[in-house]
């Protein structure tokens, strides 16, 4: 029974929907344009408004007396790339608004909004505790969403390690590359998240109209238990690339024995062979028993060798 | 003489003990349906109660009017997949009850409540201090639990250490993988598992009957002496991994220079009998001496090399 | 229309700038007469007009009753020789005046001196909020200025990814080292940076008309910025090395299989061939069939030896 | 001429000396017996006296009202196993008592009692200044005995040191191991005694007659120096271990180059023998210059090969 | 105009040189001997003569009533062991006599002293501000006496990385090693000296008559400016240890490739030609085109091999 109202602003990037005294105002891709429009109708620092824009951010809380201004980094898995990427969102949050601006790459924020538009349920839900709660309810979304990335990474983690022992594919070693390489995204991500969301309940109290302390502890609980399995990941990530060189090296001695064994068994017989296919005046040369004596004394030198490299302990 | 009684709920998986004033209500593998009963006969705070049944959670300590909720992970090693889990144990703790949600895998836990449910005895030990007193109980056989684990860990470790300067087996790096892994997440259960304890004496305080500071100061000093443990197993898995590699590096290079001296050896050899084996008129060859005079060459030839490699000190 | 001066001093290499109460002097490449001059015009200590001239100093402020002294170093990438050196910009602020020391190397401070020099509007722009509002310019445009050096470092660590995995030049060792090389410089210099501009705020605040704690704030975030990239570039970096020591372990077993694989199918036919070029009575020697039958031995013990290793899974 | 009493309590190993109102009781292999004649006898917690016997300690400090309870551990080199481990010392001390249990490994300690049954002189110089100054002296002595250690660490560092460069044994890898296990429990045996002798003097005070500061600051100063060392150790140690596997690479090079320089020699001669004993008509077969002709296409051959090479710095 | 006096003590290695009412005493080699003078004239507490004579001690600070005692370690470099050591000095400060301890190594101390007993001026130079301020002096000194030991170790550092590319000497590895145990020394003396510097001025500001804490402050600066430099040069030898294992494992690969090239090549030839030296009927025996169809044959076969190697970017 409140008013609610799902607009549009011509030919910029703005849309909101409003509940209650909250309105909530979605920018994707922000440009120039919609951070003026921002300027003008809102008493944001110049400066905080410079940063949507730009690329070089990191997770931070500005607090001003009419507002407060976030800096998050989600991650975001491209396919394509195989990579994970840090993907931006701004918020602005004031009594009665809460702005964010981010790219469209998030899609459990994506997906919120499209609720609240459609849905008075859902509007209900998220808009009657006022702004402050709405934020957490976006905040936990978002949290919750790198799960599924730190399962995937867990999986392939485990992918990995059993192909180290069967060692059947050589794409081994790129595949821990990006493992490590996706680790260590993922923890520069995380980090400067964690500094921002432990302290960041009470600064936003101001803007909730009950008591929230334990769900934003819970988010927390949520980061930091995110962080300890990246943790984990990196130490046995470099536990298994120390494996892989091991086993590989292994295998070289291996190689290597093979070859010795071979060159052991096979060298001496080609030398007697040689000797004998001299064309000078040779002992036994025309006795009808000089092949049997010859592989005799063959068996012999090959016998003594193998017996010496393994009395030596070298084979 | 005091009032005893040991109920089980019916169709939930709800086991309580009483004696006294307090009651030690037992839940294996909690699902919907108990945490329902518990919300409504407890006044516990419903994101805890979600964190009961949720598996990604850490270890912590929230604290409430009425009540403490603790969340601790204690180590469970899986014989048949060689691999240290750890396994919830989820704490209510109030004036007069206390509830323990777990999966059953924790041995001793589960053996201190068939002895309270079974012997009068037992009960009186452990339930006539008040229901921190029971908790302590129940947390030291638990830590105290984790030195087998422990203990089995510095035995394999000593395992491979023997088998690394015997060179005996090819599954030496498997284990130093396997011991690195167990070691990994040996740490990460105990880390934050050592935060939790150290501050749960002055919070549980007020659920106790006597003084028990000296025995919480106890339980921490067996967790920081399985940590210090842990730290040291850690970095001897290092060295021995390191010492691993310089004995296969070494082993490369014996087999190498066996190879070389083998080479080095019977290759002159051949190429001078190849030499006398070409359809050539070739001097000496049909002196009678001939066979004598070209093993003589060789010899020459054979020690001179080993001479000069070994003057090189090149083998 | 206030009172401007632009002076040079004579024989000194001292420019000044004037603008209002303000002036701005700049000395490059300061000598000893530069810093006399200063000593008897200002009320300068020695040691900081030693600090000027000295090239062992680390950033620092050194504060005085009246005036501040700070040191800074700025990167500056050498073209040639292809190396990152730090820069370093002393600076004296009071109330009326700032003065820049340094060697010239720093071109986005010689462009806005320059910039000061002829333009009115900079002038106004810049020396209107006092000495420290000049400061923050000169320092936030340096700052920034980092972030292009950081860019094509991140560029050079992609290039060598792609060629470490495709192994096409003999130089990624090199260019490896050298990326190593740059980061630890890069480091050392953004290190005690952020040191001396996380704490430059308070002190600065007495020359400067406005409040600047957002601006000063925005510069920091800036340099955390920077700093977070060299940590991930530095971790990306070692496992880019790691990556390619596994990759180079992985190609001597590819090449060592190889060369197994050549000996264990032609040394037996040699070994085979030998036997029979020797000149003894031979059995089949004189059948014409003798030839095709050799050939049959020799490809049956070729066969034997590959499936033999081929089932002990060595080749 | 105060009271001197030496006694030894029937059928339990508790030894004691008395001068003056102090008593040292001394007791070697405590088992259950022994501490319950403590527990009758003082006011000691029973978790202390179980710490007693139990293995798995810490080095640590409980307070209590009547008295201090001290678990030291201190490094015992087993020149059997060529291992360093800790020896427990357990202290009780109180006004008028000092009471020791150890498994008498700790050397200086048995020395000093033993100096104390039978010299009056040693007993005023020790007994005289309370029960604190009598633990000073234990500990002071106690900490003096790691110096040893230290040293021969020292040497066998050096000793490996030299036997790396000079490649003489095939031991190092193992001498190294052993170094670095001996390092790292030592160092593990040295931390905590830090934090335990570094807060000592303070609780100590109530138990001495005089300032005893500057000499409790001594003993840390020592403890300190040899926490120092052992850092200095670890790092020397990594360091030898990676110029050791920087050395063996250096090496299998080595020895691959020589064999590729056998093999570039030896193998073309062959090739051209081969094919000159080949049962075709040949050219030059009968001319009697045949050989010198042979000879000079072999050396051509194998000088181009190697003059190839060298242009390629491949040999 | 003050009073001076240099003088000598008989049978002792004490000299002193007086100016005004400040005393500086010099001994050089203390021995037992030497202290028993300084604790029958001054009030200095016994542990801290034994300090001066011991071997084994770290920097530190010792405050009492009347004096302070100071420990510190400069590095000297051993030219003919190429090994930097710490060199102890021993410092006793009181109101009017300043006592140095020390071994002689220490030039510039040795240095400052002659001056002090030869020049009047440098006497009222370096006496005139109380025995505080003469310290400053000594202290600067020898700070400042590190930095040749560090550009030497900076310049080695640089003659070590363009060996490792141009890869010339077999000593490379050795010379890492010796740079590497050299910093771990260097740091090992600085750390320390860190710490006592940065708490020194405080504590001396009693024996000073001028307000010297800018002066302290700069030799801060400058030990922090010598533990940077230190820090890079560690990270620098890690890389370049790093880098030189990986060319080494490239060259390895490259002999490798060689040796394998070399036997694809000629080991067919080998095959072939021995076939053809079978004593059996050969086909083609007897024309006299055979050898050029064999020649055929055997370009073939290594063609072929050439084309598969490289088809499967094997060489």
């Amino acid at each position: 029974m409140s008013d609610t109202a799902v607009r549009k602003e011509e030919q910029l990037n703005i849309d909101s929907v409003s509940w209650g005294d909250l309105t909530w105002i979605n920018i994707e891709n922000p440009t120039v344009r919609e951070t003026e429009y921002l300027a003008q109708n809102y008493p944001f620092h110049h400066l905080d408004l410079d940063d949507c824009l730009s690329r070089i951010q990191r997770p931070k809380i500005d607090e001003y007396k009419d507002y407060l201004f976030f800096v998050f980094h989600f991650p975001v898995f491209n396919k394509e790339t195989r990579v994970t990427l840090p993907s931006q969102l701004a918020i602005f949050i004031g009594q009665g608004y809460l702005i964010t601006l981010h790219k469209g790459e998030l899609k459990p924020l994506v997906k919120l909004f499209k609720e609240c538009q459609i849905e008075e349920e859902a509007r209900q839900d998220n808009f009657s505790q006022g702004s402050g709660y709405l934020m957490y309810r976006i905040v936990d979304r978002l949290v919750d969403y790198c799960l599924p990335i730190l399962n995937k990474l867990g999986e392939n983690i485990e992918a990995v390690e059993d192909a180290i022992f069967t060692m059947e594919s050589g794409d081994t070693v790129k595949e821990i590359s990006i493992l490590r390489r996706d680790v260590v995204s993922l923890r520069r991500i995380i980090w400067p998240m964690r500094a921002v969301l432990g302290s960041l309940e009470p600064k936003i109290r101001r803007f909730i109209k009950v008591d929230m302390a334990v769900y934003f502890g819970d988010i927390v609980d949520h980061v930091d238990k995110i962080w300890d399995a990246l943790d984990e990941y990196k130490e046995i990530i470099e536990g298994l690339s120390e494996t892989y060189d091991s086993l590989a090296t292994n295998r070289t001695n291996e190689v290597m024995r093979r070859l010795t064994v071979i060159a052991t068994i096979l060298l001496p017989i080609t030398v007697i062979a040689s000797v004998y296919g001299m064309n000078i005046p040779l002992p036994f040369q025309n006795s009808s028993f000089s092949l049997l004596f010859l592989f005799l004394i063959m068996l012999l030198v090959v016998g003594g060798l193998l017996y010496f490299f393994r009395r030596k302990h070298m084979i």
